[in-house]
């Protein structure tokens, strides 16, 4: 690949599952990358549909047709379940691979999957291993915000063994994909907020468990996602109990993250708005009043479709490509 | 007050603070409750304004040149700290006061207010003392939502003491009254989520706190409200750790709310238009998967103007009036 | 039919096509109706789901299994060219009929529909006719708007004879049912806003011109509609050129609308939330300043689900049940 | 002004009223500008805040205490009246200046301005006298929408002499400013819709009617505005009456801004989603069926605080300093 970066203008990139939101995110990122040349855009139901990009309309070609060997770099964010096939394919066609689906993330349990191995694509906790990867497993959009919140105390080891961690998140419905369903119109969202996946059951929390108990967490996570009236846009609003009290939590957080270009610490909670259409994550940390034991909330906004989907698979791709981690991206 | 119930067709009713949100609610459901006649609406510093009210609009009196004494029963939705003192006066004049402030709710801490007996006017909590009573302390929005989803397991001692109990609740921007707040303007709250009182600072968790210390519960309440893009309603999502697994959360809580009118124990979890315009509270409860302790969640879902303000005050007066405690309420 | 509002304690009612907004919408004013009582609500593809009413639940019954002949008023709100022959068999099955569908209404062109005598049933201009009806053919949504708005000015014959009459109106997603599709996800519709129908091609226009022409009104119609991001309400926006300046336009929609109970003369413009969930139709007229001609504007808002569709059915069911007209209509 | 674009790296631009919704989005622009550089941001009440921009944060300087010699070009949003006194003052400082207020602009009747000569800033129309211009009077954003809807009709002569131009518009809430009103909080705001400044009352109408006038055309502009619960955006719906048919609309809208960069027309209504946070101006022309003149309509869409307000000054900016008019504006 590197081939292609000293001796191509731009490296060219396609995308499979372009019709959905996260897809579509990518299309138009990609298409302002200034080293990327978006080579294909290609759906399955959805193709012969034109996707609108700033300055160019693009005809969803269909996924079967679309010559991956032309790519340097695939993105799939084709459904959890129908990806992992094409991950393998645009790999055997000699492309560099990057998988927006769950089906190759940590925790997935027995699925059966292709035998691909693929480190997981959060850039703050594994950026060397993706660098040299073959194939990079994009993270859910939940567990980027969750991870990205937990991480500085977990690889302190701060957190009580045993202790529950107590995630209550509230997503935008871009979070749910755009296929037509009447739960999601705007007539049912609109002046309404409802908790799904109740009692631990989301198909995020495989994800997040393995990755907390490859970093030693001996934590009980308890994960409880919300439905915003929101196009955009994740808060976690994370509850722990520390080992101890932290003498200054928010400088714990700005050392850990310091040399993070994507990684603010607040200095009050964040809002959605501060967020949406950047690739940030945005982190605000305190101690609990008025309880017995050391407890710290936690405060993590990200835009669900950028840092938690399309942003973070371009991240993700300037590491495979040896360009700067930013380039492309939205501040 | 029972003369005036047996002897005339409706009892005189009157509102100070009538230009709130809480306030304008009290006059609308007031002014169709086929038992009261609204005497008065009063404000201070949007007095002679406009109220419209289904029908008939209604010009906002001055709090100081109210009859009060015309009045069988005043509602206070004045603000915290202006409405004690009009308590007292309205009491002083003959009435049974109904006060939505937070003046005479248990757990405010050392303010000066004025020496008045007032039970906390929770009905499923507290029903017979408010029958009786010459003043009621109309609860939080808030606390009613926690409240309602807690007591099933502190009346029963099932929690396990000295353990947290986890609130991340959200409410729909009336809960913050109609004050012109820059940060409560449309272009500032639209596609915008966020939280307020981080670190268990919030107002209300005083009157939280004292009720659950009244009724022996030994819990670290940790309570974390969130503003949501939504005009009216309340959800809070509640966890729990109890002294061992139950056999059946929902028979338990339909067990503890049978006779209540206004209390629905739901199959799945409540969202807001579930309960807005309605005097419900509509609660779902769900044990927590892949957790070393016997963990609940409770869902709670509320109407922040009418089951967490006017209804309620309205729920409070028919009690203090001998009516049937749902008349005039929407189902 | 009179027999059964004297004989019983309710008139039996139902209604075909229950599971779109206008239908839920009417079995919730039907259910809470003092005299009628909600026999039987049946849908097609969703037949087996649940409704939900304040106070119970319900289970949709196919259509094809109703007994029709157990309702003394049968309500349609199956869509647009299935509903006919529903209204066919209802009637042959001895009920009264309302329609919601457009199949009956005027100005429907040349598609093959049963031969059904049917009245136009907009109350306020055709009374009379609707009292004494065996099916009843109400109106659309727009049409209700528009036609209310102008008819105090064409029966006056004000208007310049072939002028054009602008209507600019926008309406609430619910006007555009609950089927699932893409475009009105809320990821779509929240902070967007977007003419369609554009050049005088929504299905409403027949409807209305068709009625205009029968009043006499020799005018150039030209309807635009736009979809809001709010779940309900219209706004139509009307401007007119008259004959000659008006001395009180005010006072003529006052006197016109004299004895209507659901029709306001307001002296700003309507918003929608003046409307929501009630079935008033809410009117300013105002002269326009610095054009050379006598040209007004006419300000109606509706709540379409309501006035535009179930209130208004409900209305048309009080006519033909010779029971008050606001009965049971939320003011 | 040159020498500074060849001798230095970038020009240094100054922001008076950057607390505002246009002001901010002025900063964010200019901040991100390749070779502009933010010198200062200032305001009069909201000195001392902070103010966000992507990347850092900004204090706000007092409008009083601002090094105006400092910056080669100056911005003025501040409110009508107070505006003009200080873009008198910036020009005497050596500064060329935009100014974003309605002071200067065409058709402000008899208000007693400072004696300013400023050509009107819509490059599209006069982009001529922009560039060699001291002061630029940048247009208000309803005005931008319409005129630019119209300009192709009037400058060929095509509208109906004596003829109405009907233009309902409507606009997101940032329209009206970020002062605290009670009118617009978020709980008055959503699942709303109404129109404002009815009976052609707005006081954008002199601005557009002057520049009409300017350029021959003998229509009665009737304007109406409406309050759309979004954040941005503008859309422009308007009637007109031609002389005679036209072949092919669309290929005259093309014809006539072929040169245009920010100028989009479209083979379908926009919607404000096609053009929020983008410097776009889109359009859609079509004709009207069933009426007896030849009549079309016009849609356009713009964001107004991009087009509308912030982009076009940074447009207006780039031509008084000889760069690419797109240099620096969000395509």
């Amino acid at each position: 690949m590197k081939e292609y970066a000293l001796n191509m203008h731009k490296l060219p990139v396609g995308v499979l599952g372009a019709s959905g939101y996260a897809g579509h995110e990518l299309c138009r990122l990609a298409d302002r990358h200034p080293h990327f040349e978006l080579v294909f855009a290609a759906a399955h139901s959805r193709a012969g549909e034109t996707l609108r990009l700033p300055g160019r309309d693009l005809t969803l070609a269909p996924v079967d047709a679309v010559p991956l060997a032309d790519a340097a770099i695939v993105f799939s964010a084709l459904p959890h379940g129908a990806s992992a096939l094409w991950v393998a394919r645009a790999q055997a066609a000699g492309a560099k691979v990057i998988d927006l689906s769950s089906d190759l993330r940590p925790g997935q349990g027995d699925q059966a999957m292709p035998d691909i191995d693929a480190p997981y694509g959060l850039p703050e906790l594994n950026r060397d291993a993706i660098r040299t990867a073959a194939v990079v497993a994009n993270p859910g959009c939940y567990p980027t915000a969750t991870l990205l919140g937990l991480m500085p105390l977990v690889t302190r080891d701060l957190l009580v063994p045993g202790s529950p961690v107590i995630v209550d998140a509230a997503s935008g419905v871009t979070g749910a994909g755009n296929s037509p369903r009447v739960d999601l119109l705007f007539g049912e969202v609109t002046e309404d907020f409802r908790a799904y996946g109740v009692g631990n059951t989301h198909r995020h929390l495989g994800e997040m468990r393995a990755t907390l108990d490859a970093h030693g967490a001996d934590v009980d996570l308890l994960f409880t996602p919300h439905l915003l009236p929101v196009a955009r846009g994740i808060l976690a609003t994370i509850t722990v109990t520390l080992r101890e009290p932290l003498a200054d939590p928010a400088a714990l957080y700005r050392t850990h993250y310091a040399v993070e270009p994507f990684v603010e610490i607040a200095t009050a909670p964040p809002r959605l708005r501060d967020v949406v259409h950047r690739n940030a994550v945005r982190i605000f940390v305190t101690p609990v009043q008025h309880v017995r034991t050391p407890t710290y909330q936690i405060f993590v906004a990200i835009d669900n479709l950028v840092k938690g989907a399309a942003g973070q698979a371009i991240q993700n791709a300037n590491l495979l490509a040896d360009f700067d981690e930013t380039t492309g991206l939205p501040l």
